[in-house]
């Protein structure tokens, strides 16, 4: 099932899309309504109301190894950063990019949303937890991770995190196309297979720390080939089974 | 004027503290109700909803050396790192100390409470969009800050964050001691106008990048004297003119 997040009568409200129809439910947990909209009237949200959003670093090994972060032994443990709810962007919403990065970079991910509350989640439920899944554009000012303490504006600013455009509650995650187009041209084209800590091993060890609530947005690392992106320029990034994410740069 | 939010009839409130007696609001900016509870009948809970903790770190340049980490040049701009509002706890409250870390330390902080959403604050009208003023015990994994690509599980774990015991909203944050007890021996003894980034500079820096909302809360960083806490071991973080956020670890 697919759900979508979206602004309808002055407030967003959740629904469930089936082709182009949209059933209103009002919450994402609640029945439908009986109300339906067009998908072309309504205008998407990013499909997730967290509390935060929690984002895998070096997951791949081929992308450690473009930005020269190779040390020869794969990482032991998930690296893990925040963003906070303000990094959301809507799907299809432009985002500006900043006058204080000279390298404002594009990293698509298989991103999912949780839809319980959990803490120190075994490996055999640890799916059960996951609302549903989309992508994400984890936007990054390369220059400023690396003269920075610490990744806050290089990665938590506003609109850093583009999502959507629905999430796909049938899914799994194991091994699917995360493709990340520039212009329509192929950048990052990666396999959620060659992930180093899968998403099972991502949400037991993240649980082990904090608490994820309903609404927690999880981003699952980036494949190889990341660039950076010019005013102008239009992202999309697609998750084979889900949809396109299109995010233009003003 | 001092707030607090406290649990009462199965809910979180907020009340207006006059000596002993807490005069409820319901919500941090409604007027009295006309109910009076006495403090000591509530039970506290930390004095802020935010939807991000947003931390300076090496604030102070006594702590900066006191870890190893003086360069010879202070930071050009302030080093911001995030914890979620998982991390926070209650005035009072125990914090279990954790089996994955081997130097569980203490960092005593002067905390805000930001009241309206604010984004590219001027220096002149910063102050002005703090709705008050607390104490904050930044709670440091310190050995996986140093082992983990960022400061999450070091910072950000659940708990990691006692706040209260209330917000004071007259106050004047440009010269007062912020004390770290434990067990009740001074640990940290420091004044706010050893700030490398006083509360002004950091307010106007953090929302150049992300817009604050009302409730969201910044520690402005610790002074020297940071160690180690034992299960058993009782923090008490004191700012003058504030009062005394009371941290027991289990």
């Amino acid at each position: 099932m697919k759900l979508v997040r979206f602004q309808h009568q002055g407030r967003p409200q959740w629904g469930q899309l089936e082709g182009q129809t949209v059933h209103v439910t009002g919450a994402w947990s609640a029945a439908r309504t009986g109300e339906t909209l067009a998908l072309g009237d309504v205008s998407l949200l990013a499909p997730a109301e967290p509390s935060k959003i929690v984002c895998v670093g070096r997951n791949y090994l081929d992308h450690i190894r473009e930005l020269g972060n190779d040390t020869g032994d794969l990482p032991a443990e998930p690296g893990i950063f925040l963003k906070g709810p303000n990094a959301l962007a809507e799907p299809g919403g432009m985002v500006t990019r900043p006058d204080w990065t000279d390298s404002f970079h594009f990293e698509g991910e298989l991103a999912l949303v949780i839809g319980q509350r959990c803490r120190d989640l075994k490996p055999d439920v640890a799916l059960a937890a996951v609302l549903g899944y989309t992508c994400g554009l984890d936007l990054t000012a390369r220059d400023r991770q690396k003269t920075d303490l610490q990744w806050f504006r290089a990665k938590a600013a506003d609109r850093f995190c583009p999502l959507g455009p629905w999430l796909e509650t049938d899914f799994d995650p194991t091994d699917v196309r995360v493709q990340t187009r520039v212009n329509g041209e192929v950048r990052q084209d990666g396999r959620t297979s060659h992930m180093i800590f899968d998403v099972v091993q991502i949400l037991t060890y993240v649980t082990r720390f904090v608490t994820l609530e309903p609404g927690d947005v999880v981003l699952t690392g980036t494949p190889e080939g990341v660039g950076p992106l010019e005013s102008g320029d239009t992202v999309e990034v697609e998750v084979e089974g889900i949809g396109v994410l299109t995010t233009p740069i003003g």
